[in-house]
């Protein structure tokens, strides 16, 4: 199928920022902070940082003085009730729901697709549900500039600028100035790299030329389509025949079919790492704070929540008594608490499941998931 | 009152096992066990080593042998339902119910007085409710010296070998043998010594002059009533009115009416210290492995629970998970527990309460009581 075929005549005199179009794809259950967040309850329901608002809820608000109400989410139909409570303004038309995971490819190409068969020009951006920004106004800021950049036919990363060595993300290495208006910092990529040893995560940060590669992309749907069809040509078939359905009374019934049988491939392998070879990829170099609250270490690190002594204490109605103590509980029970005497802990308290651990230790929670499925406690999972 | 108007004729050629009865008082939250022990679950109403029995029900099958039935119990009106389910051979006249607490001179006072009313020549013996002993046979030969001692007119206390310089017990200093038929270790007590330090601790140790005090102690109840008497007549007048009423329909308004009366006093003070310095305190030196279970590393050490890994699990359906972690996990929940790389840790899992703490700051938690009490958190104390 040509996408060609399908492109219908744009309304003429839009700038960039009326064509685009946010994706929040809500998927991956976040196992590392288990058992708060879990299969039936994962991290992107949950207000892990004391902010007042769920991951997901703070990702649409952070969007929508962007891209107003044209936000489209993918997630498990599992959690279609718990998103539609999070986000009531969500157009029923705009809720993809996977009836099975396919990974990042299948979630954002058809998103795309979807987007594309609506308005062929639309630039799409895509940020997950389950990540922590401050401030939104810098976030906003370098979208608008990848918005415009991919307006000049790129497929646009924001890259962070990183505040210490991880060895947990993948970077990007900065490349030549762009020069494109709307966007002062719009930069070629000179090279991704995976994830990297200490060592050498120090001489990125030192170099001054790393971003850390956020997963955030913004680009003209009819591009990432282009890529996926060239990369990935059975998954594109099927995506378009999905998106074709979309928005006529046989989505579900072609959902139903289609979905089950298309490939399982990261949106990396899928586009961008073919489409940074071809030359068409490009970066905002960005500043913002950024966490994909990776572990509960990482809530220790974010959350606003009340220190009761140098305990963080994170839940609705916490009742935590500690004394000679730091470290995290993370609680939605009423249970009443006590720590005594024990450093650097790490409690989340849940109905049907406990954890103990340390901060340092954080990484690890996802050996106690992977140890209680052998173990068959699956019902906590 | 004189104690000799109520002296009954007694049976004729009765030895001083056949005069024997047990006395067991049950009182005591065990606040350094929180949250498993409570003002509603007292510490004597778990099985707190894995064993199989409550520590009650472990004390009551100890005496059992040399007492028989010939047990009186004494604990506060609100465990008579838990105490009966632990106990349902416990004849009603023999369960004394405190309708407040009034400490061991009182508890301990009242137990004697009705034991002479019912037969002067009783010659008692009072073991708490919440000790873990071993082997039974090595305590019920020392009791057995301890009858044959208080036969000839002593207060016989029972001392521990010390296994460590504790410096949580009193000591007991050995003084010259007696040569008693049916008691070859009985010995005088040269000296009652308070809680020491460390470094006298370790003396005391190595002299191997010293015994633990245990508290337990056997004597006839007319010697025990007499020295009450004299220290303590106020006291004494009360618990005889009590006793007399006991075994006559007059016992629960009688009860009612004097026992808020009585004054507080450990028997100690009010029976064991002038009964001393009297020359009439005699001691057996055992050497049964012997605990008051005092906190929850005690609990880790004795226990003879399964271990998950490096971690003591107790708990009726436990399901635990552990990775790289060590010590103690104490659960009547049915919720999962995971403990990663955590180490020397106390979790104690109630359903409205939980602990995290170290085995070393075991002792400290009755600071958490204390804490939740000033907090109002009187719900889960």
């Amino acid at each position: 199928m040509n996408t060609e075929n399908l492109a219908h005549v744009a309304p003429a005199g839009r700038g960039p920022l009326e064509k685009f179009f946010a994706v929040i794809p809500a998927g991956g259950v976040g196992t590392r902070l288990w058992p708060l967040s879990r299969a039936a309850a994962p991290k992107f329901l949950h207000d892990l940082t004391g902010s007042g608002s769920t991951l997901i809820r703070a990702t649409y608000d952070r969007l929508e003085p962007i891209s107003g109400n044209r936000i489209l989410l993918v997630t498990g139909e599992a959690h279609r009730d718990a998103v539609c409570r999070q986000l009531p303004e969500l157009a029923d038309d705009d809720l993809v729901l996977e009836s099975e995971p396919k990974d990042s490819g299948a979630a954002i190409g058809l998103a795309a697709a979807i987007l594309f068969t609506r308005d062929p020009e639309t630039i799409m951006g895509s940020f997950a549900a389950d990540q922590v920004i401050s401030p939104d106004e810098k976030f906003q800021e370098a979208v608008r500039e990848a918005i415009y950049t991919a307006a000049t036919g790129k497929i646009v990363t924001i890259g962070i600028k990183p505040t210490h060595p991880s060895t947990g993300f993948g970077y990007i290495k900065m490349g030549a100035a762009l020069e494109i208006e709307g966007a002062p910092h719009a930069c070629d990529v000179a090279e991704f790299v995976e994830k990297p040893s200490e060592e050498v995560a120090e001489k990125y940060l030192e170099s001054g030329a790393y971003s850390w590669n956020a997963g955030m992309f913004v680009a003209p749907v009819e591009l990432m389509l282009r890529h996926l069809k060239a990369n990935e040509p059975l998954l594109y078939d099927g995506l378009m025949e999905i998106a074709l359905a979309w928005d006529t009374p046989e989505r579900v019934a072609v959902k139903k079919r289609v979905w089950p049988t298309l490939p399982k491939i990261a949106i990396d392998y899928a586009v961008a790492e073919p489409a940074a070879a071809a030359g068409d990829v490009a970066m905002i170099p960005a500043d913002f704070s950024w966490d994909d609250v990776g572990d509960f270490a990482a809530i220790a690190r974010l959350s606003s929540a009340k220190e009761v002594k140098d305990v963080k204490v994170i839940g609705e109605s916490p009742r935590v008594f500690t004394e000679d103590s730091t470290g995290i509980v993370v609680t939605d029970t009423k249970r009443v608490i006590a720590l005594i005497g024990i450093q650097d802990v790490v409690v989340v308290d849940t109905p049907d499941a406990l954890l103990v651990t340390t901060r340092a230790h954080a990484q690890l929670v996802k050996k106690a998931v992977d140890g209680l499925k052998l173990n068959g406690d699956l019902d906590v999972l």
